[in-house]
């Protein structure tokens, strides 16, 4: 087989045809998905430049990612780097700006080798050299005539820093460090583009000088030889192998044996060796450069609430298209009915779809705080360490809860698909393999949960003896703090703002049982990890259905009216309903121990008033997921096209996957494997 | 780098080493792990049959996997070839049985080409033929003479048989069938073996006699040359691409274009065309064949069990291996401790492993219902009929609830591990992915709810009106039929038999719920599906729970003491009760809402019960996960290892993974991408 017969090509699709049956689907619905794209994306620029962009990548055949389900490890990893080059190419062809290079880069989920070079290395030298040190590296990390890594997870340690078994000890005989790992467990390990490409590291190591152990310090390691890419003697250094997701990416493993670096190459703007003395000194303080960093979590956030929302377009692409079984409850019914009229089938969609956009709201309002910290540091450090708590609470917290909701929900979107959902050429579960390692990355979501809890039960207290400030956090505990004797009955069922105190009223309830439970009866910290957990969830929740809210009501309303028209804004308040309801079914355990519900509320909201938000929504979820702007290009998914036409898209690619190059001879008394072996047309 | 430096051999892991840590588990329990594999596996001659299995396997390269992950598709499913002929050739020279041969081929989760002959189409042969045409085609069948694949499923219809589009259409003039695929939509699709291997297919097409469609009926359609292995004339197949998982196997698809086949190609057990009058009769019943493919969803429903007990044995190896951060209820820790410690982690992994023995029991309750039927079938057909109901029941409700379970179970083990969960050499990704499509194949875990509603609610109605017979289930229904307006009361929390039966209430209360919407509300099936979805898990939960108590309490009780010793036995009803308990808080909704349990209990069971159930799992964590006597062969999975040498693996892994044998030019601007390749030995 090179190319179908002629009478295969010929084959149309039964009907009704995808065509045809997502035309019906977007004239049924009256909402605007293209001003809502603008609304998201902020702007019509915006999505002009993002439209740009896929224009050139679409364009590159070196990019093209048809076939990469199907690669080797090694194709994989030679692809990536060839990515990676001409990304880099393109973007002084075109001019990119940062935002557009970033965007280029993980344009349909998959990173390159270069992708921490640029990110996390410069962003760590910029923040953590001294100005001699900018002027001895930070041009050739620009230009990439060095290529940087950041090194700090070790083989057996990630989330406890402290415990890196790295050491960089001071020879005050030569003014050197020597970089050295004493175990095989000390190797570091994870380190995105140390596999194969970088030829620097940014390595976390203990510092020892005289004898005396300093504590994690971070050092401008050379691992290869910048001309002929080898290893330096000393090191040994190598791609970790294949992951679940992430293969495009060579994350790296390094062993120092005695490796020594010069003593310019220790980061030293907040603390350095000093080499007439040979004794460390502290300077400055890094706090607010540590605040900076919280931006990671602020885009992990959002990227999160992106991949929920690709998943939840391609499903409720598919299932608008995918049709199966003649409705049992109209028997005069002509033809099959669309799957996504199945209730089972929105009762898992629309609420993934919800979410997604509850997360963007969210992170749009965790993003407004990083700005207002940013802008403080550039003018007023107190009032920029004044932000910082909330904003450390906050991010914590968000970026916790936004990527545990958006890998369940792309799971879920991808199941709802049925069998062909578990195909490549579908898309999510590529989308889920990239999304997974989110959940561990800049901070693992049950480690961070207990930096949440530490903060609330700080206000808490504060609370308690009079301190507390006037946060909404604040408000909310001392609501619960004045009334928790007498109970509380929220109307969650016919008043939305009362909807959202009763979030807030769990969330006071669970830090002051948390509170009560260390303080009183001395509970140690290991038997409160999973209250702990559970109220972080309760606090994000809480965030998110606040800032969803005050999106669809008041001036947020009018605002959202002005924006996208009435219609629209409707159907947007429908899905703030739909969040806060379903995540208040979910966590009926919650609610209910916190007396903010009762029994027959939850009856009501499970058996009436989630299924009427669910009927809402239904007739404008495609338009409303079509609301994400996300691109044919950008969802890669032959099952999730806008021209609904999956199933030809599906049948071209199967058949000109390589292998059906193959010819096998399969009787198993055989020796010959392969008879034949031939290269396929793309179709 | 082809090989280390020496510097890197002899480094060694810091201490406590995993083997270290590994025998103070295993030491600090009286649990018997071996006892346990044995009742587990159905005696010593079992395991020792497993274990011969496994040493032929291991001591073969042509089937070593060590670098699957890494390999193109291409490579995989040549490898798959090759491996399916090895296996088949060791089954001979070794007399393996046919238990010993399905355990070979499923080994390490991966299938092979010749999977679905070996099972589905010889199956379907033996069931579906007359006595001519097993003359005709059973020999050459099972002797591999033609290799045969199961085609049913079709691009656009899966679950709905009656909607498939192929057609068989008899032509009188000749006697023969045309088989015909009129749209892109009707091309089979996802058929196992079908890609490259089959050179049969046995198809499911409308059968269309004189103009009028008959139904969907079984054809054996040859697809490929016998000798040359090149499709027919007016056959197009081929594989259908790259999937999450089973990559190994060439699941494919066919279109046909008025491709004649003989008159006696039609399967003709229970209807056939007559050629000479040219009409078709049925004859015979094929209820009781399609009951005896139930054995398929009974051996899902184990498969899941044991897939879920990998997961669980790889988490807990490695988290009691895993040490990060010193106890910080402990100011006088030395060192660190392990993850497994942390509450956060045992409220995860204890209860996949509760859940994995809990699907084993019940597994084996529905095994011995299969059983009956069996040999009812051989000897007294109204006995199988009468048993066939309950079977069919228990074997769907069980097959989508195992499935579910166990997939949920596995992702969850897997994040368990945080960053080393994501690497493929933890194993369990891979585990995930093979393990996903159990919820589609043999009925779409959401379809098959509906059939087990349909069951119930006809349970239920019998009751009502008299006619019940006296099953648990029709006992649970009518108990509660005669009580629900005065209420129930179950002591949940300090009485096991109470605890099972709250578990039957839920189950009838949700039963006369839909039933009572349904006869007296009308409501539309469609608006029912929710809450048939839950009545499924409900029931799948109580066959459950009820089967794990009776091996754990009375008269089971005393055989598990005498099979594996009191300790054991007291150590697995704690599994029993955290089983029971964390399916209880996790369905609080459901238990609520049919007042079995009420606020008070559900507070206890949360924040008292399930953390006593845990903590005394807890020091017999590992030698339970071990009771399943997975070998490392099996576990596949560097972490999960049983002498706890899971970093220097990784490593050994990592050092040797041929994206290593690449030396990359970094520079952006070179176009030079791979400046060399090398070869890599195994370490």
């Amino acid at each position: 087989m090179t190319t179908p017969p002629d009478w295969v090509m010929q084959l149309l699709p039964a009907a009704p045809t995808g065509a045809h049956l997502l035309a019906a689907e977007r004239a049924g619905s009256n909402v605007d998905s293209g001003r809502i794209a603008e609304l998201i994306h902020g702007g019509r620029a915006e999505l002009a430049s993002r439209a740009r962009v896929e224009a050139a990548i679409a364009a590159d055949p070196r990019l093209d990612m048809d076939e990469s389900a199907s690669w080797s490890r090694v194709e994989k990893i030679e692809h990536s780097l060839e990515r990676g080059k001409v990304l880099k190419r393109l973007r002084k062809q075109h001019n990119w700006t940062d935002t557009e290079y970033a965007f280029a880069t993980r344009i349909q989920g998959d990173g390159n080798v270069y992708n921490l070079h640029d990110s996390a290395f410069i962003r760590v030298l910029k923040d953590q050299s001294t100005d001699e040190q900018k002027a001895a590296f930070l041009a050739d990390a620009e230009n990439d005539r060095i290529i940087g890594c950041y090194a700090q997870t070790e083989l057996s340690h990630g989330s406890n820093v402290r415990g890196l078994e790295t050491t960089a000890t001071w020879d005050p005989s030569d003014k050197t460090f020597i970089i050295h790992s004493p175990a095989i467990t000390s190797a570091k390990w994870w380190i995105g583009s140390m596999g194969r490409t970088a030829n620097y590291a940014m390595v976390m190591a203990q510092l020892i000088v005289g004898g005396k152990n300093i504590g994690p310090n971070t050092f401008l390691v050379p691992i290869r030889d910048l001309k002929t890419h080898e290893p330096l003697p000393n090191v040994f250094v190598g791609d970790i192998g294949p992951k679940v997701g992430y293969n495009l990416v060579d994350n790296g493993f390094a062993i120092f044996n005695q490796h020594k670096i010069p003593h310019l190459n220790m980061m030293a703007r907040f603390g350095w060796v000093d080499p007439a003395t040979n004794q460390f000194k502290r300077r400055g303080s890094p706090t607010l450069t540590y605040g900076g960093m919280t931006y990671l979590r602020v885009g992990i956030a959002f990227d999160a609430a992106t991949a929920l929302a690709r998943g939840a377009a391609v499903a409720i692409r598919y299932t608008a298209v995918r049709q199966q079984f003649q409705d049992e409850d109209d028997p005069n019914a002509k033809g099959e009915t669309a799957v996504l009229n199945y209730k089972m089938v929105q009762y898992r969609l629309l609420p993934a779809l919800a979410r997604s956009y509850a997360l963007h709201f969210a992170g749009r309002e965790l993003q407004a705080l990083f700005n207002r910290f940013d802008t403080a540091m550039k003018s007023d450090q107190n009032a920029a360490l004044a932000i910082l708590g909330d904003l450390h609470l906050t991010s914590c917290a968000m970026k916790t809860y936004a990527t545990t909701v958006a890998v369940e929900g792309i799971e879920t979107c991808r199941r709802s698909m049925g069998g062909h959902g578990y195909s490549a050429y579908a898309g999510l579960g590529h989308l889920y393999g990239e999304q997974l390692p989110s959940a561990t990355y800049e901070g693992d979501n049950y480690v961070l949960t207990k930096q949440v809890a530490r903060s609330l039960l700080k206000s808490a207290g504060d609370v308690i003896t009079g301190k507390g400030g006037d946060t909404p956090l604040d408000r909310a505990l001392r609501h619960y703090a004045e009334r928790k004797d007498t109970g509380a009955a929220f109307d969650v069922l016919n008043d939305d703002e009362q909807l959202v105190a009763a979030f807030g009223w769990r969330v006071a309830h669970q830090t002051f049982e948390i509170l009560r439970l260390k303080m009183k009866a001395k509970e140690t910290w290991n038997n409160l990890l999973v209250p702990i957990w559970r109220l972080s969830t309760a606090y994000s929740e809480w965030v998110t259905v606040r800032a969803f809210y005050e999106r669809v009501s008041g001036a947020g309303r009018e605002r959202l009216v002005a924006d996208v028209g009435a219609p629209s804004a409707d159907a947007i308040a429908q899905l703030f309903r739909l969040y806060a309801l379903i995540t208040l079914e979910e966590r009926t355990g919650d609610f209910a121990e916190s007396g903010a519900v009762n029994a027959q509320q939850f009856g009501l909201a499970r058996h009436r008033a989630i299924g009427s938000v669910i009927d809402a929504v239904r007739p404008h979820a495609l338009n409303l997921a079509e609301g994400w702007g996300l691109s044919d290009f950008v969802l890669n998914s032959s099952l999730g096209r806008s021209d609904g036409n999956g199933y030809e898209d599906m049948f071209r690619k199967a058949a000109a996957n390589p292998v059906n190059g193959l010819t096998f001879d399969p009787d198993p008394n055989s020796d010959i494997m392969v008879k034949r072996r031939d290269r396929l047309a793309k179709l």
